[in-house]
């Protein structure tokens, strides 16, 4: 039987992925590595291996939009497989936390060079846009605000969760000028927008942006009305998957009190279906560039910056083979 | 002193039509009318006088954008002052009841009317799209549903309010198929859609039309993945004064409870503007067609619908000098 | 039993009808019209009444689209309804070929109208694309022609029935500069037009045209490149009830052999479905403007011109009802 | 031999009209209308026939945009040929002075009415920018400012003439916040606008607008910004004969001069062509609304403001026509 | 005296090349390449120097919109090269069957792997449009049918030959859900459409792509109603020449005959032009991604792939160069 | 005190930079790095350091659009680095006329490369639209000219300092077919245009071209009538640093006298103020394809461009930093 903490933790994890309460991709990306980061502490070596087999793959299907997430576990299995072929599972396990640890520490200066070219973008006197909530769209505007820049910022409301309230009480307690609006007033304020940010959870090699649902709602907005769009991206988040023709898949939560009272809820059901998709999908076409951690690019010019990393066409082992080879090391 | 009831309703009316409770805006405006009726039954002679002079322009400020209330209103002093022409101010009094139930069944047989054109225009089979609530919008579906067509229909929650949920409600309980979804998520599902209806609080000269916040949005969406628009609106809601020049005014919520809980926005009260505006303006050019009870014309032949009820240029006289000529009857 | 020859002749005009054998809505309706007429003279008096009955409706039936025929129809059952009111059904039958002339003979007029006015409108030198055929559009480019102004013209071939191959050969014949193309060079060779012409079977009351299939693609390329589109249409072909939210009934061919060569439609059976809609539906925001006999307009104007011929809204009798009213006559 | 001065100045009036010199399509119009009254006091009776049969035929060929002209022309014609024909030509002559005066009032009474609505359409706040030179659009911004709204103004150069350096000065003069540009700088500067205003030679039945070149251009570039356009228009400048499927003139001028140094000119002649066309024509889809004397309307809607003028179609005698009856009077 | 059979066979090749009878760029390049490979065996050495000398020229000019021709051309013609300055002509003749079939096996796996990504991409329950006839585009549907997603097919006639017809049987037969249209009901039928999937001739630099006449009509409809667009194409035909300005030629065909009855068109030849280009350019922005054997990428990012494959700027022998140096060996 | 007149010349050269005066990105960078050169030959070795660090900087500041400049110069200082490392000042002394032929040699060679690409891109027969003055484009439409190709070119005059009277002249003297033609009447013309070409100052790493104001005007007009445009540029021109988030910098004259007679601006100072940006940004969307001198490709892949050249993310040392290491050497 199964009794260390981090096992125990798994499902009610899994359901905050699924029901997107962990704000932001990398967030969630960071806790799942951190979390199986705890679990080669905290559990014996049988649990960890159970671990690795069951607790990481219901992590992945937990959030299958963040690409993040499965490039980071891809990154960890890749490295700890190597260690494990030296010294065995033993190894994996006492190798574990480095290897996290250093794979954090990167996405920490990814994400560092990308609040640095980003913003850099932004023109002193700019009005924004930022539809949702994202930790790096969050410091990019602040470290840009803090060398002086000044801006109006809009916040869209972010529905049915509702994280554009945190956006907009960081910026707004931060001394920002910021005014929060529903998701359907976008349009209503976008002539007075001059750029919108926004980040992503997976970059298609087509250029093809998955973000929260909306986004490609304030994307065509935006381009109606001749407001620049920026996607905030590290490359870890490029979806090398899709370079081989694989789709993106989404989530959609069908749990009727996210927009209902539940009364109203308890009594339509049935009769009412609800839908809440969490991410939609925007064309390239609407977006005028990515700010990766290696420059600003049209989105139609992902694959090179894929190259630069991967190889092209990219070398992408599968998060299921490397883990069955993990688990099956002695 | 004023100790008439209707007096005493007053305030707490405008308070509602001002945050949009008051749901659909032939409602709103019915509303009206029926508590001058009211007023003119309960109130003295001398109090009715007042009712006129204070609470009607207030009630026309509360919801500025409802050009049917405007148009109703008029309508109604038009017609009550020549009957205080011939007997004086008691005369006024007497005959309002019977004026607003005539006007009151007019309004009725415009529904009619527009149910009937509007119900023949969808196709059995059809996907609609309903943004937020209309009383007019839902009858004309229900009627064509009960003639044997099926449909498929998706309801927007229209926040704030939220009215979303009870166009869905009212539709999911007499058994069509009702998926009610968040309002950024109407480009998500728009691919699907073959008919998009909604409303109108008012119709400019022009052909643009005010209607809830988000209707521009959906349309925008719509036309980007050639879906069909309608607009079902009697012409009592075109705005006559547009003619001449002038803009439908606006509404805007600042109340930041719409959106934040109401310690959060205790907490951020200077730090974030929330900003609802009520309605935003679609333009001519992503509507199909408007469904008026005179027939279904493209959103720029709406002079000639005007010319056909007013004529051209409209004889429009303003409220506030008809209200000042009915109070000033001896 | 009925042996009167121009009832024998019902159904093979119905197929003729029905598959589009009859070249241009305008030559189907005289058909119709002048058939009714021998009718009235080679019947007798109770065959012609079954006449009515029943052949009126099949042609009807059989060109869904044809806005023209159903107003013509409307016409002459209008007045011969006056004349039957008065004289009995036999007065009906002796009225009928006097009736059925003026009807023609207004219609040319209003053809020629339609030619003066559209003729003016083209530019010597102009380079046209004329998709499927018309014979008013033919006569239209050969007035302008004959007047001295030189053209280049293009001409879809308009499958599955080819009826482009009439319109290039009527034009080359008189000896203007034609190209005929396949349906699909249509963007092919777009940039080197100036002005796009197409006829009309139905101009709706919110502008939208229908006509054969391919018009909508045709305008669609035209407005992508900047190229004027012109519907020549009298307003015989407006579709008075669309106003009352009427959609015109599509017309849709499924019979294999349009396209395939028979063998084959026989083997594939059952395999592979043919549709091959005859019509199709231009959106009014691609046609700059559509030439009637009483002046050129944009779509939207529609019911303007119909308001000047019919009243608005326009005063319909369904044609079923008239005849019922018509057979009923003693 | 004629030597009344009023024939004198035809030629070199005829060469301001062709080269554009006299801004404004009213004041052109207003000017020729003068310049008849100044014949009918200053010439004889012989001198005046001659003057209507060939002066104002080369006034009008000489700014064939200008409908303004032509219909103020033909209503001068038309009421002096009643006079006329009740009086003979003495009476022509006798009635020129006090019809041309009561055409002047009411141009200048419709000229008062557009301001009126126009200037309710300004909001307080908005940026504006105006295209070339017109009177009307200039009182229109100076009424709404001498009320108390605040604009700021971008002004086109307008080239090759450069009239917007008057519209610049009028208003900077009188204290508003003005910023001349070159005409090229239109999409630069177009993300900050808020409202496009420019006027019209000749409004089109079907709704296109004939203005000063470049007007399409700023129109365009308007619509790709969301930014709204508007043209102010009183109905004398409608083109009645375009319901009828003529097209109006253009005007080309190919002085090199007017864009090249003298002796450049001079030099590259016959190597290089000068072409500066005076007009260009907007499609209606790029304008918001026209803003006539009764009402503002979509430009789709210009035939209904048409028809309550003058009928519809509208009955449109010759000028050339009127012309010669009018000199054939004895 | 030229007498071995494969010598004899050109020119009836270069006809069906001329003329589309060879369905499909690979089949076409194919057959030309196994021609050569006959040739080496059936003719003298003398025989084959002069076969290469003036059958493959005329073969390249057959079809000069096939980019994969020529680049497989070239292919052999480098490598025949080498092994031709080592052993001389001999060896020429030699290698050239091995060297053909090697090639010939590359195409197969390009296109297995271009069908292995494509399938990906489809989703359970698609509709798709395939226009005209390509073998790739048909295994690949077929590919994901066979793993068990289904889907609706739409396939274009696509004239003037009439190759959808053996797409649509053949997809039919094997039991898809599969509907031939006529070219010009591609608009009529968009609207259900979720993936439209074409072949290419050829792809440019700039991500411009040339395929049968009718697919930048069917990309341009696919646009206007956000349909994903596909176009299907192993590197292979990647313009490499085109990286440095030249264009692809394009090809007419100007024979009567494929449009109208023979009779018909001796009659009409010089009085009516029949032009049946045979292939159009779709430009980048209509399509959403490029589906090639190393991956899935926005037409745009074309030169990266390029790259990966023969460097940047790609190292490009001309064709008729290396001809040169081949048949110049001793 | 410095004496040596290259260091007398600086100011006004850094005024003709700053006013335009320079026609063309590329004269003016070849003059400041042969004023380098001049300095180096005519100054002492104390002025030139002086010259390096006080004029080097200026000049860059004097057109900070021009992205040609400021990778030149970093070119030559990075060289120029090496010697002074190995020889100290007095090498950077010596070394710098060599160095500067070398990299004049290679922008020359750039040159040729581009012209030859470009010029194969022109089809005989073409109409061409070249908006400003680019010395590269007149050598580009030359060379395809004398080579047999004929075209007809409008040419945008330019203001406001016309420098597209220069292109015209230069054109027409060969014997080219040159209208020249105001700016605003760019779209008056487009419908007859094919290809529209220009140069640019900047090209930025997600496609967007810096280049004289009106080319996104041009480019916008191009797109509306699928005309196809090309921007002429070496890779010399591409903002390395725009890799980095970094904005080019725009430059605005506000010198009234460019537009204003000089009387005029005078009067009118303190009430209208004259704007003349220089340059303005063309999406990429608007551009076809950018002409390098390593191929024709989209504007979405110069990232792939700058990265043969320069690696990815491009190594780029800041000009102010190489500068103060190379006046710190002894």
């Amino acid at each position: 039987m199964v009794t260390c903490s981090p096992f125990k933790r798994v499902s009610s994890l899994v359901t905050q992925l699924r029901n997107g309460a962990i704000l932001g991709s990398t967030e969630a990306s960071l806790k799942v590595l951190n979390e199986i980061k705890d679990a080669s502490r905290e559990c014996t070596l049988k649990e960890f291996r159970k671990y690795l087999q069951e607790a990481v793959p219901s992590f992945i299907e937990g959030r299958p939009t963040s690409i993040l997430m499965r490039n980071l576990v891809r990154k960890y299995l890749e490295q700890i497989l190597r260690a494990g072929k030296e010294g065995g599972f033993r190894s994996v396990v006492e190798k574990t936390p480095e290897t996290v640890d250093s794979i954090v520490k990167e996405v920490e200066e990814v994400k560092k060079a990308v609040v640095e070219v980003g913003s850099r973008r932004l023109s002193d006197g700019a009005t924004l846009m930022i539809h949702s909530y994202s930790s790096t769209v969050i410091r990019l505007v602040m470290k840009a605000f803090e060398e002086g820049k000044k801006f109006k910022v809009f916040v869209t409301e972010s529905r049915p969760i509702g994280e554009g309230r945190i956006t907009a009480s960081v910026l707004g307690r931060a001394g920002l000028d910021v005014t929060l609006i529903v998701d359907s007033a976008v349009r209503y304020v976008m002539k007075r927008v001059t750029d919108v940010l926004f980040s992503a959870d997976a970059v298609a090699a087509n250029g093809a942006v998955i973000n929260k649902v909306g986004t490609s709602v304030v994307a065509l907005a935006a381009k109606e009305a001749r407001v620049r769009t920026y996607v905030v991206a590290g490359t870890y988040k490029f979806g090398l998957e899709t370079v081989f023709g694989e789709l993106v898949e989404g989530m959609v939560l069908n749990d009727a009190s996210l927009i209902m009272h539940p009364e109203q809820a308890t009594e339509l059901a049935g009769k009412v279906l609800v839908r809440a998709p969490l991410f939609d999908v925007t064309p390239p076409e609407y977006i005028d560039a990515i700010i990766t951690e290696v420059g600003v690019v049209a989105p139609q010019a992902i694959p090179l910056v894929i190259k630069e990393k991967y190889g092209w066409p990219p070398k992408v082992a599968r998060v299921n083979d490397l883990l069955k080879e993990v688990v099956g090391i002695e």
